[in-house]
């Protein structure tokens, strides 16, 4: 399970100010808390600071990564800003998120080509969110065609299935479910990835939806999911499928939660 | 979703005392509070009384249907105490539970077929608890072939895959939610139910596990459950798989549950 922590968006309160003012101990404060609670990369996301998101990202690549010396997921549909900030980039960064979408395709493939990037894929094109099942499996189909034939490696792909608010109608949490399911069935080794808080919009309790979608996800065949890794029930419940749905040799990382306090 | 609370059982502290004290109130108490939290049906358990069993399930009928004025479940493989509490049960008992294990089929049909109970019906034989899944559907299959034979209508058929504790066996989660997709593949209209709290016996985080693993069961089909209405963490996830799974018209149990401060 590819956990991506997502709490380094300047939509979230107090950021975007902390890149201004380039607060550097908040920013790391961040990145350190994130990956203590488990996220494997840290998802960085400046997108409405405009025309100052260059030198916002590439800020926060550089400040990130003098704490936690990994690759991080570059969260932006702007070349010149995801340019930027690969220039200063150690190791192979995830850029999230390439699509379908001939315009988004065209312009973002040269950077991914060239700075070796690993790719978050939504099953998106030019025809917008797919309305059926088949129809989103065929974008993923004709998405995962593309990228190989442009020299990406299938293993760095991690294909995302738009998820839509089952508050927007009531199919929508088994519609998603079950393009998880096809995703997996056709592609079985490929990586499926989403974000999950989108699920449970416009409802009440949302916390609670999310972490019960996030476990009917991972046994539909979800590896890897943006989210808020503070979130301790969310994590719980994560750790929790794992252990049921025998994703975690001895029980492992269940144990070690549970003995570290994070279970509770 | 059909709801047995469990809580009536003399195998929990307080309750043996209770019966054998004749304390209405505490009996009626809990009944009245797991119909208050969402139990359709509740669960009468005092196999530990041993030769008391039967006056103290007769008893416990009596008692909890003046107040409760809705058929039980009686929970005893002892005919004898079934017998005693079914000539004073009022309406369509439950009972829990009929097996093909051929003595307490034998020992139990006669019951089930005078009194018109509906069933809980362990996937089990006399070789005991199957090993494959392949086994286990037979076994469902030749029990509700006899069952039906002798009368019963399928509707009034609650499967029971037995829950293993996953604890035992690192397949053992995905067995058993295995069983369950298969047995709602082969019978799409049959009842499924089973107690949930088994999966998570001798690890740590029982709870977690427990609601982890109803969520994952009523996704795989389960269409009911025995458990304890008052856990409030895990009746929210039920209430959250329903609401997710499209088994919530309008979401209307969820966002009453939540506006009575269950989800929170």
């Amino acid at each position: 399970m590819l956990i991506v922590g997502e709490k380094i968006n300047t939509g979230r309160p107090g950021i975007e100010g902390a890149i201004i003012s380039r607060n550097v101990a908040h920013v790391q404060d961040l990145a350190l808390r994130q990956k203590l609670c488990g996220a494997d990369v840290l998802d960085l996301n400046c997108t409405t600071m405009r025309y100052r998101e260059p030198e916002g990202l590439s800020w926060l690549v550089e400040t990130v990564q003098t704490v936690v010396n990994e690759p991080v997921c570059l969260d932006s549909p702007n070349p010149v800003a995801l340019e930027e900030a690969l220039k200063v980039h150690r190791g192979r960064a995830f850029i999230n998120a390439i699509s379908a979408e001939d315009t988004r395709y065209r312009t973002l493939i040269p950077l991914v080509k060239e700075y070796r990037c690993k790719v978050i894929a939504l099953c998106l094109d030019d025809r917008g969110v797919p309305e059926t099942v088949d129809q989103e499996i065929a974008v993923a189909n004709r998405l995962i065609e593309r990228l190989t034939q442009d020299g990406v490696d299938v293993d760095d792909v991690y294909l995302d299935p738009l998820i839509r608010p089952v508050g927007q109608g009531e199919h929508l949490g088994n519609f998603s479910l079950e393009v998880i399911r096809r995703l997996r069935s056709e592609f079985p080794t490929m990586h499926i990835i989403c974000g999950v808080s989108n699920i449970s919009y416009s409802l009440p309790a949302r916390a609670l939806l999310n972490r019960t979608f996030l476990t009917l996800a991972i046994s539909a065949g979800l590896d890897g999911a943006i989210l808020d890794p503070e979130n301790k029930s969310l994590m719980a419940s994560l750790r929790a499928a794992e252990a049921l749905l025998q994703k975690d040799p001895g029980f492992r990382r269940y144990v070690l939660a549970f003995r570290e306090g994070q279970l509770t």
